[in-house]
C-alpha cells in the first residue's frame, strides 16, 4: 500500500510518501513545498494545489493522510492553516482520493508510543521505522512521514487479512 | 464594471454577482452552494469551488471581492472558513482573478452606514441599492452582494476617472 502523508501548512507544506507491506514500511520520497508570505494568496494555494496533485500523479497513492487541526492554536492561525488544507484536500479530491485525518496528539502516540512526544523524538522515530540514513528535514517532511506511518499502522491488520 | 461578491462557508456560500456604472448598480444574479454537513469534506470543497467557477465562466467579474475572516471567532469556525474561502480564492486564481478582501465591518460601514449595522439593515440597504424589488434571501446571498456594492462603492471613484 502506498500512502501519502500531509502536514499542511500556508508557508510550509511537507509531504511524504510511503510503501507499506505489512509491517515492513519504506520512504519513497518526501519534499516541501513553501510559498512565500508577501505572495497573492491565490498564487500560494495553487501552488500547494498543484504540488501534491503532481506527488499523486507521480505516486498514485491509495491513501493520502492529513494532520488534523490543531484546536490550540488562535483563529488566525486555524484558518491559515484550514487554506492550506483546503487546496491539499481539493488535489486528493480530483484524484477521487479522500483523505484521511489524524489529530497530532494520535500521530505521536502511534509513532512514538506518547501524545506529548517532542519534534525531535518524531523525526528520530520516523528515521529508524523507515530505514532511513539521516533523519528528514526539516520537521514538516517528518511531520508528514510520521503521518503516512500512522495510517500505515492503523492500518496494518486489515492489509494482513487480505 | 461586474463585480463578484462571496461569502464563503463550509455549510453555505452566498455569491452575488452586480454590475455597476459610475454610481448606477444593479444585480444581475445570486445564489447559495449548500453543502451537507455529513458529506465527505473534499466533495464539499469541489461543490465550492466548481460552483463558483461557474460563476465566473458565466459572468466574466472583472473583480472579486470576499468576506474576510472574522476574528472573534473560535479555531474551529475560523478553520473551516479558511478551508471554503480556500476553494473560492483557487476557483478565482483559475480564472486569473485575485480576491479582495474586505472585513465585515468595513462591508457594513459602506453599505449602511455603521459598522455594528444588523443583518437585515444590511438586506435593507442591499435592496435599495440595487434597485431590488425583494430583499435577497438568505443573509449569506445578502451578505455576497454587500460585498460586491462595497467594492464597487470604494472602487467608483477610479471607474469615474477611466
Amino acid at each position: 500500500m502506498i500512502i501519502l502523508g500531509v502536514d499542511p501548512g500556508l508557508l510550509h507544506t511537507g509531504w511524504g510518501v510511503i510503501e507499506a507491506r505489512g509491517s515492513q514500511m519504506r520512504a519513497l520520497s518526501y519534499g516541501c513545498i513553501d510559498t512565500r508570505s508577501g505572495e497573492d494568496l491565490g498564487r500560494r494555494l495553487q501552488a500547494i494545489n498543484a504540488g501534491i496533485s503532481e506527488v499523486i500523479e507521480r505516486y498514485r497513492p491509495e491513501a493520502v493522510a492529513i494532520e488534523d487541526v490543531f484546536f490550540g492554536v488562535d483563529a488566525k492561525a486555524a484558518f491559515s492553516v484550514g487554506e492550506a488544507r483546503a487546496a491539499v484536500i481539493l488535489a486528493a479530491a480530483s484524484a477521487g482520493l479522500s483523505p484521511v485525518h489524524y489529530p497530532p496528539r494520535q500521530v505521536k502516540q502511534v509513532v512514538v508510543g506518547g501524545g506529548g512526544a517532542e519534534k525531535q523524538q518524531v523525526a528520530y522515530m520516523v528515521r529508524l521505522q523507515l530505514g532511513l540514513d539521516h533523519e528528514p528535514r526539516p520537521d514538516h517532511c517528518s511531520d508528514a512521514l510520521a503521518i503516512a506511518l500512522t495510517h500505515a499502522t492503523l492500518n496494518r491488520r486489515a492489509e494482513v487479512q487480505v
